[in-house]
């Protein structure tokens, strides 16, 4: 929207870390493996709850080849994986609480004699009844969280009896984060007493934390180091500490290297997944379409473990009315245990649960008041100047009303929200919407992890080295820092080369999550980059040098052009008793306008095109800002239309992707990535941050446009061929004519 | 001497990095190739001087398993070694220079493969004629560096007539470095188009501009990490260019990690040396012992290729008459270019060649005179506000009588010249003195390398990770450099964690050499560490907190606790053709007092006592200082009495630990070290540095002794039995008396 005057930042700069990716030269932890390092593996709990009555290692242990056989009892730190709870042990001590919950540990010489160590433990099991679904586990109190939004009246409101009010319950399934490269670690001796841990991670501060937890040992001895990393989609954020933790303890406890490298199957089984998710909502307006109130009951499936369930519930509470005026909201939600799996962060972190029960009563509405469902959006959608539901009064970089106005204008939507209305014969195509807001960064519930570093060194032929403790998981961050960097440092993009995240090289940064990585590990580059400009400054002065030619003249001068940069963001207060205050720093918006086509004969429903409009602040490189919501568009039509998970007696049925089936290639509609940029003042260059909108609001506007195609309300997804199908035989079978 | 009020620094802390290398869990370069790497090797020249007129590769590249085989025309970059001068080659092209210089390079999926790729190759040499003597290379004009120092008027002081003038001409062999690894080195592709080279070293900086050169890549793709390093002594320093180049060539190549090891053999045959020297000195002085003039003419045997050998040769030329008084001087100094294994960097660095002259002539100035060879010594010793014979007033921390005054104390000098001049019978014993000083650090040639950095990082639990550019190499950097650190911020020394050094962790800091990285390293530590403090300083005010309660309150109130640091040395100017200024910044000052028992039979000497003392200024660790002292003192008597190379046709015949002999644990006497604390003001706490001067003057207070004891004069070492016996043996032929 306004000139930045940049002149990298901006630009569609190539990634440097593609032509290894694409090539299959990119060294993945399984790569990374040293000779004659021993592999480790994880004995797993085959049920949901049961009391460990015997666990003999003895025989294990006898085993030539193997090097260690570890139970809680070998832990020499503390037998806990920190997060948010002290409830998550690194191995089960008395009772197991999910199926797949490590037992025992072993390191080998070989994976045959891993496997065979395995067999060997000696492990009873006395069973226990399991609590398997989440609202008989909230029946039976066991809520880990329990958050609020208080805002206005809302029982008044709804009493008034001029509104019209639409509710509705909604059902979200698991989701898997189905990256490319399952879960690894490996685990080296420092040469020093130390352990280092390298492996497939965003959060390599989180891993340290678990490593030196269980190691009993200082942080700066519990180094890790995240290698190239197979994507992560929050999969690697709280659930790789488990590993980690793992693999320390065992070449702690070998002297030797080890290795500990989860198999698909291993990986579905027992890594985290998104929440499934019920949501009980009612929404009022006025009969002209002004939202009037909200009610929302919030509830989520956690697992066995806390993991970071409780920040995912309040990410999901403080969003659950979407990015809408209303003045009276009330929002109650909670996340209960159960003995599953536990869920942890995933993309979106807790918004696709809510978003998809709020944009579903948004259309719902719409339908009721006659209204085209975009002007419901634009009549109450959120601007400069007003508050959200938690009171955060937004005073700049609101693009919403611009991205509504973008995305109808891509879709030509009025035109085809008619036309696909006339469409008749079995296939039929409907044009759906739905929109949200995302609080960018950690918020009120992560601030204490809020700051992040960089340390910068630039060498005497002015290429540049840039550390920082946010990771590449495949979203670009390497591209878009580099280029941050760049333009800070005032030196050419290509010279600037990021290496991997080690704990060791920067301070605590906190996660790679919420979007942050841009604006947080970006003005950690702006504030060394300063330092070092600084430090050339008196030597350069204004003698118009090239780059290289002034880092040569430094060079020659004797000044050391390094520097540690550190970014703290702006305060926020949040009150959590009434869930009023400034949830999160600021806000990017987002709508999805999605095209479906549906067989009515079969149900099956197929996308044709998604305009996907994102308000982001600056963009720093389009390609990868557009590579994200491609990314995340797919991911949201998979959760919309086709992954769900099937357990028996807690254990996950479906655990390849034979089974537990993702958008292919050929599912993958035409896609119309938007980037409306109102700069963000504090991020970089006016950035805000784009990792998560993109996957939030696709699954209600797939729903909306089935609806919209076929005359049918799914209430719950995935809109499998069996469930439209069963909703279009309901439909049929009921008083409502079909469409004709 | 005086009270630094230090808490930390001074103290006997055990070295971090002691108990894995006792326990033997450390890993080495070899410990630490990543599965499936490839196994890289070396084509060598069997000739000291040839022209190539075939080589082809043809067929070794058909080998399947064979992944590359690369000659000097498959270099993307600059087939050169970047050192002092453009003359040394990554692979021969038209031509080989020494036995062993390499030819092509090769990588293979195993040992084997790689050594039959060897094989295949076909390579033919037209020989050449071989310069493999320094005096006839001196003759044919092949001069790499020729340095002079010119102090008063040493022609006119030679000519008056009344003084006494002593002369002779001394010669030096080869020494090995003898490290406990050989050199290797792992190239990694880093995943983003650059390699990562691991290895052991000292000087990951050196090895990073050969990196860079060979792959024509900027510096920061050209990333070095320095491996647990098992001994360097200076052959460590330039010499590890080569394989480092050569491996990341191979690794760039092939895109995989490629292992290049040496083998003992193969490492002593091709890499580099003590320089063999040849002193011609006159020393001039009164008939009361007062120095006059000194004359040197010093030549060194530099191999096929510059390497450092000019820088070495300065060394030896600033420091050519020893620490003493001298109002005319008069240095002429060569190293010379012949067909043999490059020499290079070797701790002492062309000073024991020179002060094995020098200390020498002293001891026959004080024969001649009839004076107390520790009295002509103190009569002429350097003292604050005297001049080096380059001109340069030293000024302070000028600890040189202190030394000797120790020394002959800790001997009971004077009591045991008498006692063992009264030792009859075959067996005799004897005792002789020597005395060196050594300028710390880089000097007028080297110091555009003088900086260097520091990177610290304060994790929120109170530990440190320290980073900086020089490297651990068995003198105890890790242990000094955590004192150092611990007492800068002010925080216990277990919180302290140096990790590997890492060229892309901090600026170029230069090489670790020269004594200099106590100084340089911790004077960087020191700045980083103030910068700390200042951050931590307005959190915590005078509350009184310990550190890691202050550092939990900054961590708490979000304060960035990470700096990197910078260290520049006072500026110093020299003039190359007078050979007058400030050579180095400042000095140690080190004697050696050495008895000896001599078999006058059989020849053979044993070393009895050695008293080593030594002004290092502060010493930040006893232990660690007494090691440096005691290891040196080792070295420096296998240079004296047992070490030295037979080559044939430029081959070295001795190539293993069973024919090139260094002195075992058997073979050490008694070793008093006595650290002399003379504080050097811009010294860290007032510490000079160490690394050095334990081997430099023990040659010629060996051949002392064993003068006092048998009355032979050695002017070659080593003073092997044959050597002695011959001596004896010429003696006793002679016309003078043996002693009764």
């Amino acid at each position: 929207m306004e000139d930045t005057g940049t002149t990298v930042v901006g630009e569609r700069v190539r990634r440097p870390d593609a032509p290894d990716k694409v090539k299959g030269t990119a060294l993945y932890i399984d790569d990374l493996a040293l000779s004659g390092s021993l592999w480790g593996a994880v004995l797993r709990s085959p049920h949901a709850h049961a009391r460990i009555t015997r666990l003999d290692v003895a025989r294990a242990r006898t085993i030539p080849g193997v090097r260690a056989v570890l139970t809680a009892r070998d832990i020499p730190g503390r037998n806990l994986i920190p997060m948010i709870q002290s409830d998550w042990p690194v191995l089960a001590a008395e009772f197991v609480r999910h199926v797949g919950e490590a037992v025992a540990l072993v390191a080998a010489e070989s994976r045959d004699l891993a496997a065979e160590a395995l067999r060997t433990i000696a492990v009873e099991y006395e069973r226990l009844p399991a609590l398997l679904d989440m609202e008989e586990a909230l029946r039976a109190g066991e809520v880990m969280a329990h958050w609020k939004v208080r805002r206005g009246d809302v029982q008044s409101a709804l009493g008034r009896g001029d509104l019209v009010v639409v509710e509705g319950t909604y059902r979200t399934p698991y989701q898997e984060h189905a990256y490319i490269e399952p879960n690894g670690m490996i685990g080296v001796p420092d040469g020093r007493g130390g352990v280092i841990v390298y492996g497939s991670m965003q959060c390599p501060f989180y891993v340290q934390k678990a490593v030196a937890s269980a190691l009993g040992c200082d942080l700066a001895r519990a180094r890790v180091v995240q290698t190239v990393t197979g994507g992560g989609f929050g999969g690697k954020e709280d659930a790789p500490s488990a590993p980690g933790a793992q693999v320390a303890l065992l070449a702690h406890a070998t002297g030797r290297p080890v290795r500990l490298i989860l198999s698909r199957e291993e990986d579905m089984a027992v890594m985290s997944k998104r929440h499934p998710g019920r949501v009980r909502m009612r929404t009022a307006a006025t009969r002209d379409g002004e939202l009037v109130a909200v009610e929302v009951d919030y509830l989520l499936d956690g697992g066995a473990y806390a993991t970071l369930s409780p920040v995912v519930l309040f990410r999901g509470t403080v969003h659950a009315c979407g990015p809408y005026r209303i003045p009276n909201a009330r929002v109650e939600s909670r996340v209960v245990r159960t003995h599953k799996v536990p869920c942890g962060a995933f993309r979106g972190f807790g918004e696709p649960q809510v978003v998809f029960a709020c944009e579903s009563q948004m259309d719902r509405l719409a339908e009721r008041l006659g209204m085209d469902p975009l002007m419901l959006r634009l009549k109450n959608a959120l601007g400069e100047g007003d508050e959200t539901i938690t009171g955060h009064k937004l005073t700049s970089s609101v693009g919403f009303r611009d991205v509504l106005d973008r995305v109808a204008a891509s879709s030509d939507w009025s035109r085809k929200r008619a036309e696909y209305a006339r469409d008749a014969g079995p296939v039929r195509r409907g044009i759906g919407l739905a929109a949200c807001y995302y609080g960018v960064g950690l918020g009120a519930l992560g601030k204490h992890l809020n700051p992040a570093g960089a340390s910068l060194v630039v060498a005497g032929d002015g290429s540049v080295t840039v550390a920082v403790g946010t990771t590449e998981i495949g979203q670009g961050m390497i591209t878009v820092l580099s280029q941050i960097a760049a333009e800070a440092l005032g030196c050419p993009v290509e010279l600037v080369h990021v290496v991997e995240p080690d704990t060791s090289r920067v301070p605590d940064s906190g996660p790679t999550v919420a979007s942050r990585t841009t604006v947080m590990s970006g003005n950690a580059i702006r504030d060394a980059a300063a330092k070092i400009r600084a430090a050339m400054e008196p030597v350069i002065a204004d003698s118009g040098l090239s780059w290289r030619e002034a880092v040569a003249l430094c060079a020659q001068k004797q000044v050391g052009l390094a520097a540690h940069g550190w970014a703290v963001p702006p305060a926020i207060t949040f009150d959590l008793e009434t869930g009023q205050g400034e949830a999160y720093m600021y806000y990017t918006f987002s709508a999805n306008v999605v095209e479906v086509e549906v067989d009515t004969e079969t149900g099956e429903t197929r996308a044709l095109a998604v305009h996907s409009g994102h308000d982001t602040g600056k963009v720093i490189n389009p390609t990868t800002g557009e590579g994200q919501v491609e990314g995340g568009v797919v991911q949201g039509l998979g959760y919309a239309l086709v992954e769900e998970h099937a357990l028996k007696d807690g254990r996950i049925l479906n655990d390849q992707f034979s089974t537990y089936i993702i958008p292919t290639p050929l599912d993958v509609p035409e896609i119309r990535p938007i980037l409306v940029e109102h700069p963000y003042a504090w991020g970089p260059y006016g950035a805000k941050g784009l990792g998560e909108t993109p996957v939030i609001a696709v699954a209600p506007a797939v729903t909306a446009a089935i609806h919209h195609a076929a005359g049918i309300r799914l209430d719950e997804i995935p809109a499998t061929p069996e469930r439209v199908w069963a909703a279009l035989q309901a439909k049929n079978a009921g008083p409502t004519a079909s469409r004709p």
